[in-house]
């Protein structure tokens, strides 16, 4: 497998880039899956995705190659874009 | 029509309570968008909207009665809540 | 526990109300969600889902209580509402 | 202005790809827009639209060029391929 970069906030478990989010309430944690599904679209590389009210749990793979590629990466550092920073 | 106290940034506008918004882009635009909607249908109470990328303008009345009422207010104000404040 | 009336499609797993779904790529998929994200907000009940692509797997569990509800079979009837029937 | 073969469905109106559609209710509406969406972003190609409940209004213009061009056709067809045909 080749060496991808891993974003910052996120770590690879299971061979996916893996990053685990929490938000003030339902309404801000599906305001952010809109804009990731929109991401997901324009790049078309799709998360594997779980959310639970307030909680987004993200974990990214190419399906196709089963391995991390850049296009994880890319998807990933795209998603950091949408969050506020610290 | 009774008074109601017009919310923080909203104005009357052809008798309904008006607001104009500009996002950083559509993504900005939508993922609010998509918050809105969550109000709306909790509320059982729906906006006039548009969008045309960054932008999105809203219009509130209470169709059944044709006029202003509470519930536009406490709309105007639950989508006030989504924004950031300056 | 108090018997729910486990509404078609769904099975009892793990002690929540469970269904998978499949639909014809994300796009359909995302759009089904977006209508269940109402329909939870509206409600004020939310499910444990996730989604990869073009599948949707839904769980539901009244989290308050440790238990399925007439809340749970509410949800999932509704939701149910919004598939195409066969 | 180069003609571009209009969809069908649609009208040009001022100079617009425009149709005005009608749902159900306003999930219904609001899951054809959240896929609406997805295919803008996909296109980098956006809506002027509008919502009002059930009910849906698209207008679609090259704005870079203030005319319509192949992407407003392409973008009104696949809006058209995410309505139920009769």
């Amino acid at each position: 497998m080749d060496e991808i970069k891993v974003p910052e906030g996120w770590s690879i478990v299971d061979g996916k880039l893996h990053r685990e989010l929490k938000f003030a309430d339902f309404s801000a944690a599906w305001g952010f899956m809109a804009r990731v599904a929109l991401l997901a679209e324009q790049l078309q590389h799709h998360p594997d995705w779980s959310n639970s009210w307030n909680r987004v749990v993200i974990d990214l793979q190419s399906h196709d190659v089963g391995a991390l590629t850049d296009r994880d990466a890319q998807l990933a550092s795209a998603i950091n874009g949408l969050l506020p920073t610290v």
